[in-house]
């Protein structure tokens, strides 16, 4: 028996890329965080003996990320991911894998008061963030996308009851809350030639469709009605990872003070949180773990 | 000489509040943030002795949140935060002032896929915090309005130049660079007989148009046109306040790699950043200081 | 081919549980944050229909913690996470497996003037957070336990030098720089009959102390010299996953003002940073991936 | 009336600083944040017109701060401070005032497992911030110190009631009650000539011993306690600000399940939370509003 050196990656982490498409008066912007980690046998040396002879340093991997953006700009997310990771793993025979992710948000152009959109002037949007993980081991390509920070909710149309009254449950039925929830989504996708774009838009469009049109009874039926939706949709995604914390809204009780509260005053709590994490797959596909590996949480 | 007690407040902090309202099937939310604090020279005893007999406890402040939005809704943040104050200074004798703050959180609709708005279910929409600290002391009530959170940014049409060369300058002047600011601002009103609403808008409205139509040279020039237009068309508002960060984009330097960068790719970096703070004011009013005592930093 | 529920769980996250012993005059304070979640069958059909019959409510699962508090303290938080999983797999036969999580904060005793502990009045200490995983399936049950917020640095005795010279690289070769980085640790254990305590005092001082020891050639080298002596002293460890981020310090280049700059002033960075992730572990030991699956990142 | 330029500063925000003194193997750390503004009526015009002839740049401002410490390193935060804004004051005629913020961050020692202190390795310690706001004004200078994140509480000896039954009050009295909340302080000097590490030591030390000290009969009374000691003690300061929030422990009632809960098992809750503030003052003393401008909120 001996101890030795597991799985590992190394890189740089939330390299902040700004990329401005100027081709035209009217300006393009692409706002995005990348990391990109490598994976190779040589890493054994240096955490044995700091030996760096194959290290690519993290800091010539940030560098990478700006060169590739200026040779070929960002487009989406998961083409820039892969140029990356073949950038690395097609010109290092040593580097045998990569791992890059890359989280984008979004910016609105201003809309001026005559109306018009304005050509190089921008506002931050919404705080939706989409997400993808690009994993590549030797020839084979793997991409996670996602989406996360969408906050949702309903304010009536939802439902909790039923439930087992077991010990310490004291929990009262309810015909008529609140439901709110921040959503984290990652899909898997079963190729790499793919319409990225058009399928993000899809998947965005669908989640927050099913999300206003069930009439819920529990927030994991949401939850799974949103997966499922998405997957019958796009088959070119193998599995969706969803991860939906309750956020509890409370009706505050003025009995007391001779005040009814008919659903209309609500306390909106920060923790603790329900927590409903799920993944919604195709039952003929075999599941690919080692994709998952280092992605943040359940999902 | 004597150590004393000099001014004081206390109450209840970010009572979170959530309102729908429900009197259509079409519900409307409003998300809030309130806090409420009260003054009076009633608060010695409690300092000094631990006599709380008059001291409105800090829960009782939350509940009276909760109990007003119950009877008469929330409506606009100025008159919630007034009906605060007034509900406390008025029924209590010995409660001489009261400072309350709200900030509003937005949502929108959900869209659905048929391009409909969805009666009751909402997406948390953009990071924008618009706020309100009302002072009340006696009969006396003054209303700082706010916008916060808004970021914007311009691609190019933004210069910085001609700053002098002193000890430890090494700054390069450039006439193109990326300008990105987050705003705070807060406006002081000169009454209370206001569309709130109406003002709100204005004002956000006037402060993206003029961001986007000013050539800047400075950041400072920037803040001071977007305040200087918000008082001109408003004479209801008898000074601004804005704190603006410069939030750095640094171009960066491929020529190492035989690459250019016709200002495409940029770092954004985090901190250090500039900060600009100033405000802008009617040279015929008096100030107000007591007003601004406690609101955030520079505004 | 069908679409369905793949792997999921579901419980209530953060719930915050300060635990007085009051049992002397002597208090002990116990401050943890609780995520119970469960897993089983049953939780398909609540996915599917809404039917929450086997639905243990998040709500109780809260309650449980609070009572498990009450009946037997907290002890060392593996323990509670073991008591808390148990009690929910044991007690309800539909309930095959339960993931518990518990994050711990710690508090000095407030020191008076004249030297002495108090009995009840406490200031919160190291940022450091322990933490621990339990996971049961059946009668199963894995422990990893961790740390995490540990800040150091190390002012010299770090190099970094000795790496290729690729494309786009620009790094320069360092003898004497400032390395310093947060310690995320998580280590796997054998089996559950551990003191608990001990191990955690004994690897967190071995991690400090190879830390210190080590002269560093890269932070790989220091990151795995910290495992493997981990592993070394602590047969009842399995396996050690280490997330070590290499937080920039950059030397302030002051030559174009005269001054030179020997190792003293430097500029302590955000982002981007290095990210340094690797597992260390015996070579007869089966991976146990399950156990890992929902630890946030890549430990 | 005409709208014009109130109020104004500008300046590089939270310049990250470590400062090495390796003057001998046992190094010494610094870790300081860095936030220096300047005023002058030169500001007039890049406001109006965007010309910068008189503006230091912000990256000048950044420069100095390391320049500066590099030249006679930092010392105490007042005295680095005042060294930033009488280089400007006393350099540039036209800058008639500057506003110097310095945060102090804590490192300790790794103590190695023979029980030494390592010489130039550290851990991140407390997560107590020292402040400093040093306002020059011309001649006129003025610091105001401070301290803040030193989070306290009291398992006990700590009481709440006699408060009066007016309309929505519900809270319950309590003569036992967890009392906890996090510390911001910020007192004026009289003077400059200061001993400033021996007052801050001082300061801190008679502000916890307090804390523990006094059986609390409202948060109220506990915060002028600690005032009025540090006043008493130290005539070189003549006024302090508090700001302490009443971080509630509400105890969890477990009377439904047959279970008592003798003030042990405790929920943290997040917000809202209680929220007191008060002045301490000489009552011989004139107030000086100018000095506080720009402090983050109440103190």
């Amino acid at each position: 028996m001996a101890i030795v050196l597991g799985p590992n990656q190394y890189g740089k982490a939330e390299v902040r890329l700004v990329h401005i498409d100027r081709s035209t008066p009217v300006h393009k912007i692409k706002d995005v965080n990348v990391t990109s980690q490598l994976i190779g046998d040589f890493t054994a040396d240096t955490h044995a003996t700091g030996d760096n002879s194959a290290v690519i340093a993290t800091d010539t991997q940030k560098n990478t990320v700006y060169a590739l953006a200026r040779l070929g700009g960002v487009g989406a997310i998961e083409d820039f991911a892969l140029r990356m990771a073949r950038n690395f793993v097609d010109k290092y025979a040593w580097v045998t894998g990569a791992r890059q992710e890359v989280e984008e948000y979004f910016w609105d152009r201003i809309v001026t008061s005559e109306g018009a959109e304005h050509d190089h002037s921008f506002v931050k949007g919404s705080p939706e963030v989409r997400t993808t993980v690009v994993s590549k081991d030797g020839d084979k390509e793997t991409v996670i996308s996602g989406l996360q920070n969408i906050t949702v909710l309903k304010s009536t149309g939802s439902e909790f009851h039923g439930f087992p009254e077991v010990e310490y449950t004291s929990l009262v039925e309810t015909t008529d809350r609140i439901m709110a929830t921040v959503v984290t989504a990652r899909w898997r996708y079963l190729g790499t030639d793919v319409d990225w774009d058009k399928t993000y838009a899809g998947v965005r469009s669908i989640m927050l469709d099913t999300f206003a049109a069930v009439h819920s009874l529990s927030l994991q039926q949401t939850l799974y009605a949103m997966g499922e939706a998405v997957l019958e949709a796009h088959p070119e995604i193998a599995e969706m990872r969803l991860s939906m914390p309750n956020k509890h809204h409370f009706l505050v009780d003025m009995s007391k003070w001779g005040l009814d509260n008919p659903n209309e005053v609500w306390f909106a709590a920060d923790r603790p949180y329900g927590l409903i994490e799920a993944s919604i797959i195709r039952d003929d596909l075999p599941p690919v773990p080692e994709a998952w590996l280092g992605v943040k949480g359940f999902i």
